[in-house]
């Protein structure tokens, strides 16, 4: 099994192709980056980038963190240990074009020393996903990118992305509002070796999925960024950016575990968008666009 | 003991004294109002004004809602019985203006029969308070606001005042940012009648502070709603309408409430801003007045 010195070598490598390839797509904005460090261990690379051409603002955060977990984590995760290692890569990017659509990609992995004392082996999983939140749901991308995550799953274990299709479902959902944040994608957590699958092979889908962001995001940018839009859609696009926002104030798994140990607060709020509006009893007009995009905002649409 | 239904016409009765008020005030904007019924029994009035000549997007709701508690509230509330009768009012406004502040109002009260069967009282409290959520701190409102809550609260308890602005301190409180939300105000809950206070003295008190809204808002309104403004300014009056946005997602107890029982969604979220805004890492200049107004954005400071 490979170590967590390894582990967190590896994604941090697949940070800086990332940001790289994203200034490389964008072609003005750069990333800043703030190297920070935990009070309780460990620490972070936050690179941000705004006001680009088609990135008004995003995150590829990288951290590997370390120390001791609080009641209330301990009771979430449903462990007894206290000392913990995690490490991953967090990426939210808002686009300016309301028909280039949010993206969100997560890979982590998480462990704690072996509650059977030393020479045990540790407790550990991994976790991840990519998602997509379209502004407005053009059925083209959403079948392209859900055939690409099938696609990168399917190499790695036939049930993958049927499970970490439903499990997005789930997962990326506003209950309060009973619409789903996006068109989903792959979600899973303390995914752990099996007779038929090694901690190698789970760490290789890891990174699989991580290098698989460039490819889909520059595809649904190029497919959207040279279309006209109008003031009517750019408002519905920062309307939609609001309801990113109750998710991940909400409900947001990450986001509660960032605050709970006291993470750094802005590398863990860069998820949140550059402006967003709230308008009362907002209803689409029968019949437009907008409304076409709320009717796909379903768990259980099938796009592949 | 006055009856719920009492306490209900009263707060009705404040609601629309509030809402004619405001409308007057602001010259332009009225209020449009939605009736709704909640599936498990009872509803509100809820009154949204927009676009107004100073109030960009406000709402005045009642509610009278009764029914069953889900369990995450009865733990939450530490009671065991399962029926519940709540009502009151809430306000939140956000002006267009950024020396105009932000202003939160809100009474209730809430029954449950007694576990202790037919014929014992009902278990009863009523909460409420008022905080203030200025976008630029100005010293002089801050002081007329707190003097005035002051007065209402001195003329019905001695210790009301310094009980409930400590209560505001400690509860408008966003934690992850180590901040105050405004410069509070005064926060109550669970009060009941004792030896020297009386169930009546306390609707009188709720009465008050629903009463002492409009005089208040009214000479902050006035004493601001004519200065000049840059674009500066409004942008960080968006910034700090995120901030609300996070405080009220993330740890408002009402929210909690309202979205956990089943709530109107849009009653209960049109306290977020018309428009906010998140800007990575952004650090006031030093001795600029938005640094000012972080720096008084503290538990503890003594405005009467």
């Amino acid at each position: 099994m490979i170590s967590k010195e390894n582990i967190a070598t590896g994604y941090q490598q697949i940070q800086d192709e990332i940001c790289a390839a994203l200034e490389s797509l964008d072609g003005k904005g750069h990333f800043e980056e703030e190297k920070w460090e935990r009070d309780g261990g460990g620490g972070g690379r936050t690179r941000i980038i705004q006001k680009g051409n088609i990135f008004e603002k995003g995150g590829v955060n990288f951290s590997a963190v370390h120390g001791q977990l609080p009641e209330s984590i301990k009771k979430a995760l449903k462990v007894e240990q206290d000392d913990f290692f995690a490490t991953g890569i967090s990426i939210v990017i808002h686009p300016n074009h309301p028909m280039v659509p949010i993206i969100h990609m997560n890979i982590r992995y998480f462990e704690m020393p072996s509650s059977f004392g030393a020479g045990s082996e540790p407790v550990r999983w991994f976790g991840g996903g990519i998602d997509l939140t379209p502004h407005y749901v053009i059925a083209d991308d959403a079948r392209y990118f859900h055939a690409y995550l099938k696609s990168v799953c399917d190499k790695f274990y036939p049930d993958f992305y049927h499970r970490f299709k439903l499990w997005a479902d789930d997962y990326f959902f506003i209950k309060h509002r009973n619409e789903t944040r996006g068109i989903g994608g792959i979600f899973y957590d303390r995914l752990t070796a099996s007779d038929d699958l090694t901690w190698d092979a789970i760490f290789e889908f890891s990174k699989a999925l991580g290098r698989s962001f460039i490819p889909i995001y520059t595809e649904l940018v190029n497919r959207n960024r040279e279309k006209e839009f109008t003031e009517e859609q750019q408002f519905w696009q920062y309307q939609r950016r609001s309801r990113y926002t109750e998710f991940n104030l909400v409900y947001d798994a990450g986001t509660k575990f960032g605050l709970e140990t006291n993470g750094r607060i802005e590398s863990i709020l860069m998820s949140l968008p550059p402006t967003a509006k709230w308008v009362y009893n907002y209803k689409a007009e029968p019949g437009s666009e907008e409304e076409q995009t709320l009717s796909l905002l379903k768990k259980g649409i099938n796009w592949v």
